[in-house]
Order: structure tokens, then sequence, then C-alpha cells
């Protein structure tokens, strides 16, 4: 329960409303997730849960990411994924999976995964997370999008990427 | 990730099809769970998640019922719902909300909990528990239910119930 | 250790007395728990363990409830009990034993268990639980003795009651 | 639960018998441990509890212990007890009291503790630690008594002690 | 302890050799990692500890990478490290320290994270980790190297780069 | 990371100084560790980990202790080193290996261990610790040094030691 003594919880403290309004997916990677961690939902914590709403429009991707401390299991409610994880050093398999509506896949923690909209119109999945603050670490703000921005000479060489290459890319995230 | 070698997992050990069928609520509940746990989707083992889907007739309620070993978090896909939970001894608080479509609630872990559809057609929730077995103790069948029965002066006693009703309920569940 | 600094913790920190005095069972179930948690004794706090005292009239049993945070394990110190656990759905098998003095049982974290006095004096027994803040639900608490009330159609519904039953049950509680 | 399909498990998994027999305390020291752990109680795999009964004879002692894996709550039964332990380092503070019928005492996990019998008569206590395998590792076996022996020289430079005295020690561990 | 019975684990189950040896940094990156985990060193079963020897050529980087289960702590041996982690979404805070040698580093668990040779020879540095088991995911591997490699409108969406670059990435990872 | 938000969080929360300066051995055991846990590096907090440099003159020991809540890793960096730590009871084995350079062992939570150096010179060595606050409990400290002592009848007792020995260590200490 939450933090508060039991004798002064209030339902309001277990609630969160919103899950149903579709996520604005117009953005560069076509996609909005709407979360619910214990930020937006105190009752949360401690509870080791969390929920997320993602929308896609289409071929919008949630992109490559991680969560730091959760694991999690996603459901389609609408819409055709793509999804796919990548094991650890130094197998790095990627592991993929083409989901229709009412498939459910499982990203384990800390790998980085990501799902496409693969089919003709929006999509929509719900995701459960194993904490109730799973954090997202989204790889490319972290990697090139970072504030102040990761040394292009760290970057070059982490990507083989020419430098001009990594001053374009930090510039847009 | 699965006890299988990250050489060795296929995605269809993280995968599970069918959450968008509707259960079948015409049983005296009115109510049915589908749920999606390590019994199901094996690769959710160790990751400390589950899923599961509910669906609610006119009026159809999910017993109480308790997790024993998970917290929950709950969205409402469709319908309204009415879900509260109680609080331990020796307060036993109420907790009660009316949710709408994509509203959310949480249920502590071990704590009694229920929902009823309190709207006009079906309804349906999707609810992730923090575990990948968490378990499900429906308290009428734990304690009416069981096999073999509890001896009936005990619940007699413990629900100060006439001998005779409590025969007919053991005889019901 | 408690969360004072282990500078200034005090052996009182770590001490509760009385779990020699007999509780008083002259109540309707015939059962009386003393307990030791973090609420009594401070210096639990973190260290993931509590006790309990529970005292039994003739007959009197200490009714269905679970720990929504704790396993338990017990041990007769006077008298005879007969006891029990109710698994998880969907097999609801009831496992019991009658215990002497000295013998020892476990109930899982979560599960519905009761004791009852079947010796011919009184019965006492010392339990022990998984957590620093165990939590008690009492079963017929939490259903018909709530405050406020669980709406008695929730009720008849889940343990097909008639409704004045479930009244009668609700004014007792 | 314990690893046994909650199929198969039987109220014997979750049983143990023979607490109330005193332990046989002609002995060195003057007590003895009756331990009710995993080994001995099959269901409690995965429980996070574990019980004990203690015995002592007149000014017997429980020497001083850890256990690596495990806090520990006591009572005591009959007798007067005096116990006490050590916080870490730096401050190496003993926190002491004198317990009597009826009083608890909690150790922290890992803390060097002892007990001893400062009534007229024997003394009996029951201990819950917080594991179903705590261990117990006894300070003079652990250093004077490990098989094979510790070389003495560590010994001499550790407990600023003369090796003749080591030898003794070492001969009666 | 390892899961071998007490009885029967030997030193050399707790026991690993070779973490004097430079390892060999001609490679793209310019660094190299030997690491000590519970697949090297059998007695780290369930002892959530393990370590690792980090060495790098002038300039060398350890490129980008997380660890999905565990947070890392290090110390420099030899030379002088730029290091830095990047917090999760939104604020993707760059933290950096340049350390010298005795000074310390902590990384939390599953953030980016980077360390780069900034002195005038080689560097070394001992890293420990909160797992026996705590992975590696190199971010270069894991998004452009991966087997088989992600989609390619996936990564150009994600990481806003022209296909031709993408598609010389994955033919260098 | 610390409980500081991420918003404020800056490297210095996340930085010690100093691994690299040998500890002064010149005391009765010949050692000095010198600790880096949560109370020197603030970023520790919630983490799960720790680090400590040892050094030893010659002959020195690191003397028989335990970490209540940590497991241990350490790698000799310079010189020799005779390591062992002893099972738990009935067992109390004696588990020993001698290191040399690059070399790493292990120590499971809570169990009594030590080193000595057994080389020519000084020796070195970098442990890591499973916890950010793992304690120390070096016995002879518990034992013979409490602050206030043991009753000297107790270690007698404990120890099978005549009592002016037992008054001697303890004016040691």
């Amino acid at each position: 329960m939450s933090a508060k003594s039991p004798l002064l919880v209030q339902a309001n403290d277990f609630f969160f409303s919103g899950l149903h309004i579709a996520g604005n997916t117009s953005n560069p990677v076509g996609s909005k997730v709407t979360s619910v961690t214990v930020a937006q939902l105190p009752g949360l914590n401690t509870l080791g849960i969390a929920l997320a709403r993602v929308d896609y429009g289409p071929w919008g991707i949630n992109p490559s990411h991680t969560h730091p401390r959760a694991s999690e299991i996603l459901t389609v409610l609408e819409g055709s994924l793509f999804v796919g994880f990548v094991t650890s050093n130094p197998e790095n398999r990627l592991i993929t999976k083409i989901l229709q509506k009412g498939d459910v896949f499982t990203f384990p923690v800390g790998l980085v995964h990501f799902q496409q909209n693969v089919g003709d119109g929006n999509a929509v999945a719900i995701a459960a997370l194993s904490s109730q603050n799973p954090g997202v670490i989204t790889i490319s703000n972290a990697v090139f999008g970072s504030n102040a921005p990761i040394a292009s000479d760290i970057l070059t060489k982490s990507f083989q990427l020419d430098k001009n290459i990594v001053d374009q890319l930090q510039a847009k995230f």
C-alpha cells in the first residue's frame, strides 16, 4: 500500500483516469506512450507494478529502448505490431514476432526492445511493467540526445560513425 | 529471461495468443478471467509479471478474491466497473471507485478485492500482476468450496452462520 | 536494524514484554491473538520477521484469515489444534492436520488458513511471520464486516446467499 | 509453497513434531537448540521462515553466534535469560537485556548474539528466523573448531593470544 | 553459497585466476573487458556479485553499454578515464567525471554508461557488479549488430539516419 | 540512483577519491581496510554494491570477520594472500586458497573469513561487497572488545577459556 497510513488512504490514491485517450502520434517516430507509474498514481508505491498505453500511427515505431528496473508484458488491443528484443552480449540474438490483436509478448528486464506498427491503420497496445518506477531509456535519446551531449569522439568510436554524421545526429535529438 | 539458455530461446517462448477473445460469462458470477502467467507463457519465468483479461456480463462480478503473491493494476477497456478492496484488520476500510473506460485502479498485494459491471452492457478489463505466478484465491471457493470441505462448525463460528446455511453454501460451491 | 543510527539504538528498541499473558478468549470466536510486529517492537524495522501468541478457549477458533505479506510457522505450546489451509484456484485443496503440544505447522504466504481448539481445555500457540508488518485479513471481517459495507448484491452473487442472510451477516460483523 | 506441485503436496510436507521435548543440555555450554528449518520441514521451501526451541540448563549459555542469512525474534517460555548482541564496527556496542517469561527480543541479521540462563532452574525459549535456511555460525566453532583448523599464527594475531593458548583452544573444539 | 552441498564444495569452486593479465586492446574500440561472473566462478551462484577488469589502450573506450541486472562500481588502477552515464527519460542528463588513479565512480542499474581513456598511456580499471549474472548490452551491438539485423526502416526511424548509413553500420557490427 | 531527484544529482554524488593510497598497516594486525560504502559515496544508495581496498603489511592479516549483509569477491593487486572461510554448523569446514596477483576469491554472505599476507613484501587487494551498507564484524572486537564488555562468564563458557585469559583479552581489545 502507499506510504500513507491505511487510516488515511483514499480511493483516489489508487486511481488514474485517461488511458482510453489515444496518444498523439504526430511526431518523428509516429508513436506515443502514456504511462501510469507511481508518479501518476501514488498508491503504486511499493507495489512493484505499473501500466502504459502505447499508440502507434501508421508505420509508427516505439524506438529501441530499455527499462532499467522492469520486465514488460504487452498485449495488442488494435492493429498489428512487429516486436522484438535483443539478447545480451555476446550472442545479441534478435528475437522477433508479428503480433495481432490479442497477442501477448514479454520483454525481459533491461533488454533493448522495440515495436513497429505493421498494419494498415493505427495500432494500440497495453504494456505492464514489473516496477512502480520502471524508467525508460530511449537509446537514441541516451546516446545522441543527452544533455549535455556525449563527446563526439566517444560516439564516433562506439558507433564507427563519421564525426559529421554524429554531429548531425546530436543536432536532431 | 526463461530458464532456457539465451542460445536456445525462441520467440514463441515469449508469446501467447488469444487475449482478444471474450471469455464466456454464462456462469453464476457472470464474469470470466483469462490468465497469462508463467503456466501459459514460459518466458515469464523469473520476470515477476503476468497479465489477465477479465470479461463481465451485465451485472457480472469478479467475486471477492486475493492474489497471495502479487499486487494488481487494472484498466477498463469497455463498460463501467464498480471496484473495491478492503484494508487489513483492524480498520477493514472499504476503498471503492466507479471506473469508466480508460480508468486505472490498483489493488495492493494480498488484499481482498472485487469488480462489478455496473454499466449497460458487457465490460472488459486488462489486469497486470506483479508476479509470474500470482495465484488466485476466490474467497467463496476457499471458504465454502474447498476440497475436502472445511468442517461446518468452523465455518458457522467464523461467519456466525446457521449450520444449515453453511451446509447449503458448501453444497453450492 | 532499526532506522535509528547504530549509535543511538537502545535495548528497549528491540524489546517487548507480555507474551506470557493469556489473551481474553471471551468473544464470539473464542480466540485471541497478541501480536509483536514493528508496531509494537520498533527494532523489527527492516528485519522481516514478527511473532504472535494465540490463545484458544475450549472449541475456540482462529477464524479463516490470510496474511497478505507473510508466511507463517506455528507451534503448539498447550492443547490440541485442528489446523488447515486451502490452496489457490483451481484446486482449492484443504490441507489439514491435528496438532498436539510441540507440533509445528506452516501456512504459505497469502493462503486462507485457520486453527481450532479440539482439545479438552485451553490451547496456546506461538506463531512467527516472515514480515515485520505481515497484516491480518480476517475473511469474515473483510467480506461481511468492512467499513463501509460491501454492497449486498455483490455479496449475494459472490457467496450465492439470500439477500436477507447477507443483511444479517453484515449486521453482526 | 514447496517445490512440489500444489496437486501433490500433503499435510505432512508442512508438519514437524517434537518441539515440546526438552533438549539435552548436558554439554559444555549447558544449552541445546532444536531447529525446524527446511531441512526438517520441506514445506518451508521458499517461505522465508524457520523456528527453533532453545533449552538452557542452569547457567547454560547459547554461545556467541550469528545467523548468516536471517534475523531472529525470540520469546522466553520459562526462566530468565540475559541476552545481547553486538553492533558492527566501529562501535561494537553491546546491547543487552534481562528477559523474563513472556519477554521478546530481536537480533538483527548477521550480528553476534548470545543468551545466558540467569534464573534458578532451566530456561526455555522459542526463536523464529527470517529464512527457511538461516544457518548458524557458532563463533568458537568457526574460529577455534574448524575442520581443518585455522593456522595458529592467524588466530594468535587475530585474538592476540599466546600460541599455546590457541593450541589448547583448538584441541578443545 | 553455490548450489553444491556445503559438504562438497571445494576451494576451487570459489576461485578464479588471471585478472592481472592485461586484456588485448587491439580492436576497434581500444578496450577489453575480462569478466568474473558465475559463468567463470561457479561459487558466485546466489551471491549477487561479480567482478571485471577493464583495459583501455590509448584513447580506447568502453563503448556505451548497460548491465540489465546490475549496478556497477569502478575504480581506476592506472591511467585517467573520462566516465559518464545518462539518466532516464525525459531528462537524459549526462553525468560525467574525469577519474584518476584511485578514484571510484558508480553507475546505477540499467543506465547507459561508458569510459574513455584520456591519459597518456594505457588505463586499467576494476569494476564490481551487483549480480552474479549481470549481463552486458553494448548499445552498438544490440542496435546495429544484432543477429539477425533489426530491420533498417526501424533503425532509420529510431535514429533519424539515412538508410545507406544504417546499412553501412549494420555491415560493420 | 540516490534518493536525490534525477534532476538534482551531480557527478560528485557518484564519486569517491583515494583508493590508490596505501592504508597504514602499522597496527597489531598489520592490515588496513579503506571502505567505499554509502557512507562515503552517497550515490550508492539503493544500488546494492560497495568497494574496499585492503592493505597488508608483511605477515599482516585481515582478522576473522563477517559482513552481516553482503557477500564478497576479492582480487589480489599485489603480493600473495592466504585466504579462507569457514562453513556453517555443523560442518565448520575451512575452505582455503593461496592467492597470487590477479587471483579472485569469493566469501559467501555472513561467513567468517580472513586473509593473511604470505608473500615477501606488502600485499594489496580490492574487495567488492553485495550491499551499499555491508557492515563489518571483526570477531575479536565483537567478542572481546565490545563496549560494554560481554560478561566474562559468558566468554569463558563460550570459548572454554580461563577467566584470567578472558580478562587479558578484554583488556587488549
